[in-house]
């Protein structure tokens, strides 16, 4: 711990954490400072945050570059170790980590325990993936010397990591898509360092856990540059970053206008570089008229708004609009929903301009003629719990204009009712790109099965993730997961940000033509040293026993 | 053959075959016409070719979004069996297709066939990968009812096409990176219709492939927006293909600012979509002094001149750059190549315009005064076929000016002159990405070997393709090729253009959530109709013999 440089206690949690990290050493800001905002209460708190210039950006980016060789040549198994050991170290900040991220996001502290329980078991999940090698797609093509008219020579092919990745913090996940989260897991998994760029909405959640991962990197032996944590004013900070050359892709969790502003400056650069960018997704449920027979109408009705409102409404893949038809069935599901929404209390959300845009976008879409708003719940404590809302739009409107169907971050969903479920498909290629689309149907039902049929084509092209009879919010970590899809859902429907195959994102082929033994990366060596399963001539043959 | 419009025959060619195909049916150009010029006479021969005007590009764009999910709801046996037929196709068009090939390209005939084999032997690659289903990436992870607090949802992946893919068909390799060449092959194998865009140096080679890809296209019963092939004068038909909506992603070969122009186009786009150009790259080769030693300097200098003028230097892998040490082995080198170099004649390059940048690229490298110009071949016959030429500069001069190192497209290279092999690296960082990198180094000299283990790990972040003792010309088609690398080599390091993997840049992956079997797509349901290999719970799981 000798190369710390001390830092100003934390009162409110005890805790000396508050500054960045450039190559895993605390640094005094060197651009002033900001603090922690309560936004239960719309006060400010804890120790300054420092914040850095334009040369600790730099420092930062050199280190990374600096650091890709050493940290890329890992074994699987070393690799692994070092993601697990950031899992433990995590664990290891105990209550202090929770209880700052509770002040810090007005989020319930039980969400917080799940999320970073999410957190450590995405980290450990892509440890796993990584030992177990087939993430770096290993293929073999032996030499033919007696091919005619010429001999083909020895091809080998494996991945590896593209270099320095900037990632954003979200601010609607403070743990599991942030310092630590599912971009940081899988960059690193692939061998990337990376630098941080630490929202400001939870500064002392991302200085705590930036700790964990810098301790890691140190306890692996591995060099500092693998990881920097910054923290800056405004938009200048992240557009710096962006265009800095040392850096190979960038990914980032929040708004349209960031994830585009992001996108504009990465294509404009000397050498373009991929931005993965999750923006933003109305995430539209279609309820096929067999799903609302009996009890149908209200038991739907109350799993959507416990959907549309959970966490305050703040994830990306909320239910902002669900299309239901115009029948007495779909009247019930509307005055059900309304009812609950009525009943329901706003809870606080992030930061004050999300409460604010939150509260905006409700007023625009009363203010519109086409739109009805069904329902208001009441305002919550504090200043930044806006009161849940419901409104309700025809199909022909929303097709008239897609604007009506704009996120509206927070708890705020629009109905919207459809005549003949034939008309659905034609309608749905008007929507933008989605994180999710999400089908309540009858499968006993005959109409609801064709209808569902002619939808499923539509839905697939439109969204990264396809759900039958359940609800968008809640995204599982695993093999099978996609949270992606087009654009402007994200900036790159060919990657997910949650799940195994995020690490794919940040990995390149590399092939490898009549390398002697003596000088090929281990994957590719005739011994194969990592055991790896290796595509041979197509191929996939077994490396043995990964025990 | 009902639908087809009748076209002109060309008298030189005997074949009807000029136009542009729309969806599948030969359509009389709207703007206007241009014909070949056969570059080794500068003269204009065969019928007009028809180019198209807005209309009809819209035409093509909305067929191809039409047919997209008739044409991704293939088997793997059925998406095969097409890809196979474009193959026969191709052949059956027998000598008339060389004879064109060959009178359109000035590229002699036994290059032609060779390219021809390659075009076919790539689509009946694809036509195996697609029919061995790894490709989709099947991933099932079972539900878990038990599972506490919250009972896990059933989750299932598999990739889809991302959707119409503009095709630009290259001028050096008429064949193998055109109209059906590996960018288009490779679209059609993910399932993605294609544009093309032929090019105007051999407008009847690409009607004549045309034709054989769109009669597969009816013989296998798809949808006629599976494929078409325009023509345009200049770069207006390219921007506007880019810019349509209905286009979802770009495959281009060609010159940096042509792949530069249309990047910057797709990334302003409302709906940006990825673009996959293949630009340029000066391959350095580096010869270690070992290498030089005894017999080393002549035959290495003997096949260095043979790789950089082949096909008069147009292939993208052309070694631009050889870096040789200081020593009088490396004299005895250069001294080699120049007598080489001299002694060879020019070749017909494919066009004057070629030509000509390459005329101009040479005067421009032998004005600046730290190159010494150490050889000029003869000019061939014909207005097009330049000398060859061979340039000598110190390292620290090249290092000072990386302009020095920019493609000279053609058979024309530089002699780098290095004092020792540990300045390799760091002078190596200053170099831009490329598609390849050569090591030349004798293994069993200690000094060789410590220079090579510390070159390789910046060569495999410079470069897609590392060779060890031999010369980056011959692209192999295999599964462990890259034919790709770091921006400006290509606009994303991630993809190939050569090798099967190159099908992976036109896919995505869409994840179901709880669907009931009757709505999944097969490659996930629970009998496996494909007997894919799926990856359950992150393992792969064998779907049996796929014979």
């Amino acid at each position: 711990m000798a190369e710390h440089t001390p830092e100003p206690m934390d009162a409110d949690t005890g805790t000396d954490v508050l500054g960045p990290l450039v190559a895993c050493v605390p640094v005094e800001g060197a651009a002033g400072t900001l603090r922690a905002t309560d936004p239960a209460t719309g006060e400010e708190f804890g120790a300054p945050v420092g914040l850095v210039d334009s040369g600790q950006i730099q420092d930062a980016t050199r280190a990374a570059e600096e650091a890709l060789d050493a940290f890329r040549a890992q074994s699987p198994a070393e690799r692994a170790a070092f993601l697990r050991r950031v899992a433990d170290n995590i664990e290891a900040l105990g209550d202090a980590l929770v209880d700052r991220a509770v002040r810090e996001s007005g989020l319930p502290r039980q969400r917080l325990a799940g999320e970073r329980a999410r957190t450590t078991g995405q980290l450990r999940m892509f440890a796993d993936v990584v030992a177990q090698g087939d993430a770096l797609g290993a293929r073999v093509d032996p030499a033919l010397p007696d091919r005619t008219p010429q001999p083909r020579p020895d091809l080998r092919l494996a991945h590896i990591p593209v270099g320095p990745v900037v990632v954003f913090g979200a601010s609607n996940f403070p743990l599991a898509f942030s310092t630590a989260g599912g971009d940081t897991a899988s960059a690193l998994a692939a061998g990337c360092p990376v630098i941080v760029k630490g929202h400001n909405a939870h500064p002392g959640t991302a200085a705590l856990v930036g700790r964990a991962v810098a301790d890691a990197v140190r306890e692996s032996g591995l060099p500092g540059g693998v990881f920097s944590l910054l923290f800056g004013e405004g938009n200048g900070i992240g557009q710096e970053l962006v265009a800095d050359p040392r850096v190979k892709a960038v990914a980032f969790t929040g708004s349209r206008s960031g994830g585009l502003a992001l996108m504009r400056t990465a294509a404009e650069r000397p050498e373009p570089v991929p931005v993965f960018a999750e923006m933003s997704s109305v995430n539209p449920v279609f309820v096929l008229p067999g799903a609302l027979a009996g009890q149908g109408a209200q038991d739907l009705a109350g799993a959507y708004v416990a959907s549309l409102t959970l966490g305050a409404g703040q994830f990306c893949t909320n239910p902002g609009l669900v299309f239901v038809p115009s029948t007495p069935d779909g009247d019930r599901f509307v005055e059900a929903a309304a009812r609950l929404v009525a009943d329901a209390t706003g809870q606080t959300m992030l930061t004050a301009p999300i409460a604010r845009a939150f509260r905006d976008g409700v007023d625009a879409l009363e203010a519109r003629p086409e739109v009805a708003l069904r329902a208001r719940g009441g305002e919550g404590n504090g200043p930044n719990a806006p009161a849940p809302a419901l409104a309700e739009v025809s199909l022909t409107d929303l097709t008239a204009d897609p604007r009506l169907s704009e996120e509206v971050f927070g708890a705020a969903g629009t109905v919207v009712r459809y005549p003949d479920a034939a008309a659905l498909p034609a309608a749905l290629e008007e929507l933008e790109g989605q994180l999710t689309a999400t089908l309540h149907a009858d499968t006993g039902d005959p109409a609801d099965l064709a209808a569902a049929r002619a939808l499923l084509p539509v839905l697939e092209r439109r969204a990264g993730r396809v759900l039958f009879g359940g609800w968008p919010t809640g995204v599982e970590v695993t093999h099978a997961m996609v949270h992606g899809g087009p654009f402007p859902a994200t900036s790159d429907a060919r990657g997910t940000s949650v799940g195994s195959l995020a690490l794919h994102r940040f990995l390149r082929p590399v092939s490898y033509q009549d390398m002697p033994d003596a000088l090929l990366p281990p994957p590719l060596r005739q011994d194969n040293p990592w055991r790896l399963n290796r595509r041979v001539e197509g191929t996939v043959v077994p490396g043995g026993d990964h025990a």
